[in-house]
């Protein structure tokens, strides 16, 4: 599985940085962002280093289906019980601040909004 | 293929609702949003009728996954070539207007906001 030794993604699925942990299984982890946009936020990522969406490939596609699928169970699971957002930034103008492919899932009461 | 007659984005894959096409193949579609929030905002959606993310189970995982690998090839031909933004609205609280799941692709220079 491909590591990036410099990315802080890649160090918080090493467990090399802390995180609060929402999930884990051999191929995805999830877990709680540090400054949350709404009253449920966290993300899941794959553990192997993608660096962003615009690096995936067909050979990704079943992973990046499997992130979606589990969103609904994680929001659920988070107390996002009547709905919830999920968002991949991707590259400058798409505001991704981290290049480790992560999919945010933002749920509960509203009014909350990403920017 | 399941296809909900009352369905907007059902009549729009029928060609019932007109719409301006950015892609067509066997299972996906894609077409500009009518009240765009970003230079570039076009919106991927499965042929088969989804009514949202919540309805999706590991069947539809590769489907969604192919969406998500798509995004990016669209996006640049439609001009995002910095970077762009992928959101799924699900339930009320994520926002959700229409139910047939669809992936909003949003870019082009900043500022614009998702709100």
């Amino acid at each position: 599985m491909s590591h990036d030794p410099n990315c802080i993604f890649c160090k918080i699925v090493a467990g090399e940085i802390p995180s609060r942990k929402v999930y884990e299984d051999e191929e995805l982890y999830a877990f709680h962002d540090i400054r949350p946009q709404a009253p449920v936020h966290f993300m899941i990522i794959p553990k192997q280093h993608v660096a962003s969406l615009d690096e995936a490939t067909a050979e990704h596609a079943p992973l990046l289906g499997r992130i979606l699928t589990l969103a609904p169970q994680l929001a659920r699971e988070q107390g996002a019980t009547n709905g919830f957002r999920t968002v991949i930034n991707t590259g400058p103008d798409g505001g991704q601040e981290v290049y480790h492919l992560h999919v945010h899932v933002m749920g509960g009461p509203r009014p909350w909004k990403v920017g």
